[in-house]
């Protein structure tokens, strides 16, 4: 049951810009309920997702959120290796502007041609907060954000869900199993001649949570609302306070800012990412944060969230 | 002395098609009196010599073997990668037929303006074993081999030098140091008043040494050619005797055909690259070359040869 409604969060990559020894270019992996999403898919993405044992044959969409080389490069790499391993189902891609152009050159670099599998490709066109994605599990939203580039942050959303009573359905003689994922999604059911009801076991709605990945941007009120009350944000934090007009000409954020962010979105958990390679040493980074959201850590490769 | 006249080679990637957790997408870095250059540029390439501490913004020359993914999808994060950092030198690329149409694809892919340094690119059409770079201390060599899309193989070689008499240099005062190699270089000099002639401490000429990276390929009269006499030789071997039918069909060549042609090409060592992802184990496919010639050894990532 855990297992079932985990939303697992796996960071692929936690560079900016560049790739270090210990940091690979951006990449966000979500997977809830067999749905399996990727946000970014910066160069070596593929080789990320083996190492940490992820089944990126399995990827359902990929989202990116802007046309720099360290967030899209490792496209050509994954929808190659993709094909090249008979993928046969469709594979959806959401970008702002440009996503196409960028995909149809990607796919066609060297002797390729994509043979196994449709793309659906999706270009997101948004002055505000838009729900690109509505599954039976899950939403995502989409915002722009405020970088050198166009650029879109994204919130992957649970579905809305009751709470699920477990002592209260194995009175009623449920047994652990896929019979719980049922009654859960408030279909009733029978066990043997007896009915089983959804509303016996369920109780009163709750919000589904929310995991937001914004990067990269300067702090931004469309970044704010988007992460509105977020169990997780992840947002990029390219550089310290000292270094702000750097942030400020790059259109980046500063740890400081990011926990800004974070304050005002009343989020429960930050989790910084996007670093610049010039940070061997990220704790004065963290340190910085904290002074302002306390429950702040800067994410590693293969960290991975469970909730 | 023995540092400047020693050429290095590090392997980047040793996988074939897919990276691996333990191998990275083809690339070979060859080192050499301070020329540096670049075999093939799979995704992931700029990461690897990161973690190898290699000088990636001094590349001189990058060497495509052929533009399936695996061997050239680096190269767009690459250039960008050093035109970030501010490289102004100009990057001479070299390749088969259509490397200028896959270099412009990768640098306008995503919002990208390459303005800091020139490429040279340079598109190898030959039948036969050609010599494509002169320089000074080396010459590079490329020729066609048989695979399923153009695909060149390269020699790397050490112009011809007359051996230092490094003893003989001593007893006529010649300081350990920089004069050294500009007597090597056949050039007289001056200590203080006295004339220093090359010709007393150099030796009857000897072949310059031989470095020979063939991949990918069936096995051809070409490969053995190329590779003729070199110390070291590079060749792929994706697959082992027991899959030669898949590697007939995907025109690679099997561990035992690799040791072939290193066995007709007389060459000194063979290093096995090009892994097909199915070989957590490589013991059998060492095994299965050093029965055809003995000096074999399965390279693995960052395996560093000095010769």
């Amino acid at each position: 049951m855990e297992e079932e409604t985990m939303i697992r969060v796996v960071f692929l990559g936690t560079s900016g810009s560049v790739p270090t020894r210990e940091r690979g270019l951006p990449s966000l992996y979500i997977e809830f309920r067999g749905n399996r999403l990727l946000f970014d898919c910066g160069e070596g993405t593929q080789r990320q997702m083996r190492i940490a044992g992820l089944p990126f044959m399995k990827i359902d969409k990929i989202f990116i959120t802007h046309f720099h080389a360290d967030h899209c490069l490792g496209l050509g790499g994954l929808i190659q290796t993709l094909d090249l391993f008979k993928r046969q189902k469709k594979l959806e891609i959401y970008g702002p502007q440009g996503t196409e152009e960028v995909i149809k050159k990607v796919i066609t670099t060297g002797h390729f041609i994509l043979e196994g599998f449709d793309l659906e490709i999706n270009e997101i066109d948004t002055r505000g907060i838009t729900q690109i994605v509505a599954e039976r599990d899950y939403s995502v939203w989409a915002a722009p954000l405020n970088h050198s580039v166009p650029c879109l942050g994204y919130r992957f959303e649970e579905r809305k869900r009751r709470k699920f009573l477990k002592k209260r359905a194995l009175e009623f003689g449920v047994p652990e199993g896929p019979l719980f994922g049922r009654l859960q999604d408030e279909e009733d059911n029978k066990i043997g001649s007896k009915v089983i009801r959804a509303d016996d076991v369920l109780g009163p709605p709750r919000a589904g949570r929310r995991v937001t990945y914004i990067s990269d941007t300067r702090p931004c009120k469309r970044g704010v609302e988007l992460a509105s009350h977020s169990d997780v944000l992840i947002h990029e934090a390219t550089l310290s306070e000292e270094e702000r007009a750097s942030a400020i000409q790059g259109k980046h954020s500063t740890a400081k800012e990011a926990a800004t962010v974070a304050k005002k979105a009343g989020v429960k958990e930050l989790y910084l990412t996007h670093i610049s390679q010039r940070y061997d040493d990220t704790s004065e980074l963290e340190r910085e944060a904290r002074r302002v959201f306390k429950r702040t850590k800067v994410a590693k490769d293969f960290d991975t969230i469970e909730l």
